[in-house]
């Protein structure tokens, strides 16, 4: 299929490429033109400018957060440029506010808009196996099914209102924090009484925890491997806002959503933002004076 | 091997079956004869008091809670009857301050105590599949790896302290329950957003939570399943105030502890303390307004 | 002196009243006209338009929250057509980002913005006992004086810096909500001992609690009197945040405020958004299953 | 009237010398003898044993905590030996399973069991202007108006179980504690705008916060001034677990206790558990990396 790529960080570069390696040709542009240049030697046709990528049937965006899809999308007058009937296939997390204004706009001018934020890490997108939770028209997801298929391990059908979407992957993404939060306190507890991390961990986490989060998270939290990160506190801190504003709009209080929010916040506040999220396991050991 | 065993709840029960099973001698003891009784039906000689069980070379215990196991080992003065040498391995999970004060009084009469808690659900006990988490004087350690071995899928060396073994399992329970305010949460946001907890968690315990707590307690989640309990929420508050105790004697903060506390705490108050302790997930819907 | 007022709800009427009282001359304009021919009947002149009242040397802004201060001051052009070297006083409690949005254009402008929220519900204003926290130029500030004598009891000033007066209002409610908070949970707990609120509050507020915070709203508590509002859950909540928003902004965490958040937020989605802030009591006793 | 007085610390000793000032009188004991010794130079018998001090119709206790009150009342024999229709005034900050105990102890060995704790610094107690919150026997409380008329400012009456008023007196720690968490976190707020502590308290606690609890601690934090203590951060978190426990009994939640809990731990597991209590406001400034 002929598509539009536009927000070529770490995750929609490995996307990007695995969509030219399935034999779809991408127009492709990232608002430093070197990583477009990067997927141009895959087969890209690298655009000079957003407006130039966006005239094909699908347009795909996965911009690093509300302002970049905002002053993009639709600041940008990119959704005005785009021809009618036109798939807008967002997978970047972003708020459910902005994924209803976006799916608004995007209606208004004839556009079809599709929420289909990812779960998965940067080289969990390299092969490919990404987790798509996808909503929107029914029938345009159908169409979509051949994009995905080139770097989703399952595409996770939630509905025709788009932002819910969303709310699942912010929904998700509160889960993985509060694994974090969790292993944090857990490990100054058992700390304390002589145990090692790392010890207490590999018992759980090859047993009643044996998942993904748990083992992948753990093996940092145990090894205090915070750099380079996967994914920064920083980033942490604007996914865990976005959950609370979500929860906000539709009235849900989430007590642990407010531990995880000033966790991160005295994360960054006291030391390196730029660490991986899992570095939140630190303040439970520094409360306690174990650093 | 000649073993006394008291103690026969549902975990108890199981945990003595399969010893019997793999060929021990048992002399049992129950406060309710009934579970004494059935055990006899399978081999086990039945004791009228629990002193009776307490001449063999081990005494296993799986008494119900501190107050269980005050009454009976310390204040029952069954440790003053012990023979000497006598290992007593205690299966429960009770408080870290308990179990230093039972490893002193074990070793001021000469008997070597091990602190020997498990995780699993009764069924898993019935399956022989428990993961103990085990601390003591190695040299019995290794000696008991035939008894533990009858019940046990695998067991988890943490040292000669015993009660190392109860901090990790105390941390373990702290992480189920956590698991459990964190699914409930999220629940309660998605289904602000009209997708039902079944279809949410499916995702995600599929995905990056693929792992028997998240697996087990989501079902029960979506399905609202509560009853009948295979752990009660009033069990669940015992076991979050027996972390806060550990957590404050070695002056570790857990807010997170905290949350789960005072949900707990609500979920008795307002609603049926013998509901599943995954019945917390419902207070984070009723204070959303979704009950 | 001769001075623009614009926004007159509860408090900016009884301020600008006072205003004409002490001889001030006002222009006064509001949404919606009823309340400034009221003011007209007190010798005031009702502008037609916003702009129609910002021609004057002072213009004073009490307008409801930041998306009515940002269409009017920001977006309606009025800064852009007041008198070079005006005075823009913003009674109002609005963001501290809002807050140094406005400094900066009111300076681009050739004005000079001051920020003087107030302590004090609408009886307060209306005998004119306001407390007035306020800062910007200091040449700027001492003009005022002969205005905000006519409706403070006090003016506090806190440097040039706009915004700090935002920061110091915001603290400031937010103590008054954790005062809410204080007493809700404290008063749970006596009545779950079989003492009414008002006896135990009786005690506390007349000793060392004795002041009008814990006074005034205790009397509420006490009477479950919720109805009318002098300042609703709705807005408890939207100041709430402005707090959250401007100590993430600052980096500082504020774990009070979470709690804060998600009682008020389960007041509002479980009962009457409209009731008074001091209804946040309710929470504990529902919680404890009290009511 | 002749009166026993056990436990001279700066409270007990205090209240002991007003009672001496108005004419009563006291037979002391204390565990180190100085207090009692410094005591009788100004009128009072000094008992060489806590039983010496039992035989009088009225025995006054003011012991550390629950530890002392059940070393000396119950376990030391003191309940048996004192002459029936004593009347047993406990002014202590207990638990109120204790005071249940206390009472019950006392019901059956044919004593008067009075729960008469007190509010008030040491400074206070020696101006003999304490607030006293007393429950037990109505006829009994009118019998020990002359004595609390020595040391209290007023006495408030709870009804005829005593528990009640070890339930208020905790509840009124809960709240000087939430005071000193809320002044905490709103100083770290604006100070991260740039303002002083003592600035931004000297406004609230001159207005709506001007009480005795907002305005002493409100110094003490402004000043940092921590040491000597006037009541110990150790102290800080004992009533907190008292409230804590108190609550647990109750089945009432109580978020803001468990911030506090929290704190204090924090507090004493990184600096100085000596400090005074108000010292928790330092959390807050860590937290926001501004220490």
């Amino acid at each position: 299929m002929d598509v539009g790529f536009i927000g070529l960080g770490y995750m929609g570069k490995a996307i990007a490429a695995n969509l030219l390696r399935a034999g779809h040709r991408l127009t492709v542009w990232n608002r430093s033109a070197a990583a477009a240049a990067e997927l141009a030697t895959q087969g890209a046709h690298q655009a000079a400018e957003p407006l130039a990528a966006a005239s094909h049937p699908v347009l795909m965006s996965m911009l690093a957060d509300d302002t970049a899809t905002r002053a993009v999308l639709l600041e940008g007058g990119l959704l005005e440029r785009a021809p009618r009937g036109q798939l807008l296939v967002n997978l970047a997390t972003i708020s459910v506010a902005l994924a209803r204004e976006l799916s608004a706009a995007a209606h208004e001018r004839g556009l079809i808009y599709i929420a289909a934020p990812v779960f998965g890490r940067p080289e969990v997108a390299q092969a490919g196996k990404l987790n798509v939770v996808a909503a929107g028209e029914p029938a345009a997801l159908a169409r979509l099914e051949p994009l995905f298929a080139a770097f989703a391990a399952k595409v996770w059908p939630l509905g025709a209102l788009p932002e819910r979407a969303n709310a699942v992957k912010l929904a998700g993404n509160f889960m993985i924090a509060s694994a974090l939060e969790t292993m944090g306190e857990a490990s100054a507890l058992v700390r304390a009484f002589g145990i090692e991390a790392g010890d207490f961990l590999g018992i759980l986490n090859s047993t009643l925890f044996a998942c993904p989060v748990f083992q992948n998270y753990g093996k940092l939290i145990a090894e205090q491997r915070y750099e380079p990160a996967g994914f920064t506190l920083t980033l942490g801190l604007k996914d865990v806002r976005l959950v609370q504003e979500a929860a906000l709009g539709a009235q849900v209080p989430m007590p642990l959503a407010g531990i995880l929010r000033d966790h991160f916040l005295e994360s960054i506040a006291t030391g390196k933002p730029q660490r991986d999220w899992s570095a939140l396991a630190e303040v439970s050991l520094r409360h306690a004076g174990l650093t």
